[in-house]
């Protein structure tokens, strides 16, 4: 069972392990959103791990024939490039958008080039393909990263979205699209729930 | 793209997400390691991110065509019995892992309970899997949970082992042979660094 250490290129190990030093960072990077059964705010790692979960747990609803492995990889290095660029509220104005998906970009060269140039581009092109979101594995991660966040402030009465002043219709407008697209099942869902939220008034007043 | 929520069992979708916020809990549960760049313990939220972003990245050094899917699988849900049956420390006697693993039984009996029944034993028998650590993917996902905790150890100039009271010689016994089964050159690395880090004082004294 024991394979010889020798021919391992203890420089590439070093690279690598360097990287996963440096993504430890993701742990202080807080998100707007909340843990549901503690006061204080969801940091991007746990929340990473917290998608992973879901992409496995509801995989059925995905388009038939979706590669459960590179979706899981996708959703474990969606945040990674927040370590540098910090996180932007899904409902930030164009102008911020764009600015966020260039620090986005340099963070994406910076960190993934710690990694081994072979492994780095892999994982680099992971992270391209959620952002792009042009493949049924990008768009299901995409989906339930926002559903994350959705149920996140559902278990919490809605508090990320009344301190950021965000409307009932601000949710739908921007999440409907995204979700349906990967879920008929789950938007349905969601989208009873948030009515549910707006009766007990959970949302910031439009 | 878009495919009909008629015919979904929302039900099923419902014990699905049950699950998903009780999961959440996990943010909750605190390790004896620290996290590498804030002074706080870290969670098991966070540390299974980190173990199944090293799984990921380190996965050159397991065994050939070790079933990277069902390994990462594994590594996201190993820690999620510890919602219920807490936290023990590696080193802890061999009456205390028992009555904790006899907690983590009945833990897994309710949290995977919460699924559909289908569901629920196929993630029963990841964890099962992780724990009999009798298959290549059991041993390597082990290994490198075990791996996680020195590496944060190693970052955090040893702060857990200097509080837990733990030597260069407990953790050497305890874990060479778990991560050598996986990886000799994962554990040269490790061993390297244990000597450097003895060499600082990095240890509680034996």
């Amino acid at each position: 069972m024991h394979r010889e250490a020798r021919g391992v290129d203890q420089g590439r190990l070093e690279r690598q392990l360097e990287f996963l030093r440096e993504a430890d960072k993701l742990k202080s990077i807080l998100r707007r959103s909340r843990v549901s059964f503690a006061d204080r705010r969801e940091n991007d790692a746990e929340h990473s791990w917290h998608l992973a979960l879901m992409v496995m747990t509801l995989v059925e609803y995905a388009e038939p024939g979706i590669d459960l492995l590179r979706t899981l990889q996708m959703a474990l290095v969606h945040d990674i490039v927040e370590i540098d660029a910090g996180d932007t509220i899904a409902y930030a104005s164009a102008a911020e958008q764009a600015a966020q998906a260039e620090r986005e970009q340099a963070a994406a060269e910076r960190l993934f080039g710690l990694l081994p140039p072979d492994q780095g581009a892999r994982i680099r092109a992971l992270f391209d393909e959620f952002e792009a979101r042009r493949t049924p594995e990008a768009r299901f991660a995409r989906a339930l990263d926002r559903a994350q966040a959705i149920l996140q402030n559902l278990h919490t009465a809605g508090a990320a979205w009344q301190q950021s002043g965000v409307t009932v219709t601000m949710v739908r407008e921007l999440n409907q699209p995204t979700i349906l697209a990967a879920s008929a099942a789950l938007w349905e869902h969601i989208d009873g729930r948030l009515a549910e939220a707006e009766a007990r008034g959970w949302f910031a007043k439009g």
